[in-house]
């Protein structure tokens, strides 16, 4: 399923992007001290850029002022010609895309590493946009081997034929972070000092790739989107019930037919009545009942993922 | 301590309120809820009116629009002319107050229950004006005694000399329930039951009360603000830290001398230097941090709460 070009040269332009919804606190907060402190983000090859991505956003703290940015990087919204009328985002995203790209051009950045928090208790999650993104798929293994007491689950996003729209898809090669439970504007210890590490552990890995590393080949375990799932609704649209309390905080396990998912506010239960077992994620996610979404089902993957070559000795740094 | 006038008739004009704060959603939801279906809310000597408080931020799942509508029923909002700049807010606090009081008269409801969710872990936390409040500090000790497995702590949150601004000010008498961990835009069923409970053994108290129920005298404990305390910030007034790790969750605990508050993002801690034991509450909820709340110290009461007399028969309701 890998079949995405690898990069053959080291990854100078590497930027770490928080604050991309203005609410999710550990990438706002770590973002907002890289740039008044931005050592703990040089390696040996490259500096990587800290980018606050929303700042007006960040400012009132909500996910966004006109619409959502992380979904706002298409070609149609980065090519359009700007008109008065256009929203925050659309602006932002085209500035973004001037800084860190252009998407899909020669110029982008190497990497774009983005970061997230979630109301679901996702735990640590690594979002990619597609199994075929080996070096992504590389990274999130290096990652997942780091920490074997914390398990990482990878999250492929995007379903067949949808383009990429998210912020590190701007750049060549891209992942998000994506840790919770966390409330929305508010900035707990223990996700903060996690998401640091694994910042870290993201710039040691592109690190060693540059100076030459090679990675074998491995199975890879991924969840991937099946569909996603509205909450029961009266028909004025207001919530007529909720994730049923024996699925709530249930990330990544499985959910059988038959299994209860909604407690509707009338004290009945609504089952799940697909024929097969699901992962749902995103459970209860704030950010995501305007759009529709109690939770997403996915599947889970194995695939193989091929060896990454080491980079050829000319395109490795200078020591 | 209990010194304000105890009602002497049946309390029948009752209402509940939610969505004073719009995305705080245990409340939202019961609101809307109960307007559709307001038959739960019915007792034999009256009806309780179901109220969402802020209908336009509710829609949109924010605190407020312009601003804190549960800082705004004060004399001086609530008696000044009304201008065309006007948040919305001021607005809606007039309405309510037409609707619900005026304030301080002998028009206004006898009681109004407002239902809140923080994003702190403060369990089932009963909030009362002061100690002063005898039926509150009743209805408190019976919803305690209800429910023995559950704690219910009573906090006390108005300063010495400092004006009511609550919506529940409104009425004769009132009370907010505040229910947490949860985050702001969230529903959580497990909450959303409990809140439910508890406002039926609100309703329940009244009609004991109505019926010519007396209630014992007890020794009453409770917290009481002590001070309001910020998170340590850059000079930009970005956050330079957190909430410790040692101090996030602990709400209601004691806080001894010594111990750390806050961890920097530079990896120092933060202790405490006063010199009496507190007991932080409201330990990181996201609302606070633009007020300059990072958590509220409180100490710790024991007083006395007199006897509730029974209405004389010639008050209490035909049968």
């Amino acid at each position: 399923m890998c079949s995405l070009p690898v990069p053959r040269e080291p990854l100078r332009h590497v930027a770490v992007t928080g604050g991309t919804h203005g609410n999710e606190m550990s990438g706002v907060c770590l973002a907002q001290h890289w740039l008044r402190a931005p050592g703990e983000l040089q390696r040996p090859s490259f500096s990587a850029k800290p980018v606050l991505a929303n700042p007006e956003a960040t400012a009132v703290c909500r996910r966004y002022m006109g619409r959502d940015l992380n979904r706002t990087f298409t070609s149609s919204f980065l090519t359009a010609r700007a008109t008065p009328d256009d929203p925050y985002e659309v602006t932002r995203a085209r500035e973004l895309n001037q800084l860190l790209g252009p998407k899909a051009s020669g110029r982008a950045f190497d990497f774009i590493l983005d970061l997230h928090n979630t109301t679901a208790n996702m735990g640590t999650c690594l979002i990619a946009d597609s199994a075929h993104n080996m070096f992504a798929m590389h990274l999130c293994r290096h990652l997942q081997l780091q920490t074997p007491e914390l398990p990482c689950p990878v999250f492929l996003y995007q379903l067949p034929g949808e383009e990429s729209y998210t912020i590190d898809s701007v750049a060549k090669n891209g992942i998000a972070l994506e840790l919770g439970p966390q409330p929305q504007g508010v900035l707990r210890a223990d996700l903060f000092s996690r998401m640091r590490s694994l910042v870290g552990a993201v710039l040691d890995f592109i690190e060693l790739f540059n100076q030459g590393t090679d990675f074998p080949a491995f199975e890879m375990e991924a969840y991937s989107t099946v569909r996603r799932v509205d909450f029961p609704r009266t028909e004025d649209g207001d919530l007529a019930g909720t994730i049923h309390p024996q699925l709530q905080d249930r990330d990544f396990e499985p959910l059988q037919p038959g299994a209860p998912i909604f407690q509707m506010f009338d004290g009945k239960d609504v089952q799940y009545e697909g024929k097969d077992t699901v992962y749902p994620i995103f459970i209860n996610e704030a950010a995501y009942y305007e759009k529709g979404i109690a939770f997403i089902q996915t599947e889970k993957l194995t695939f193989s993922v091929p060896a990454l070559p080491a980079l050829t000795p000319t395109s490795t740094p200078a020591p």
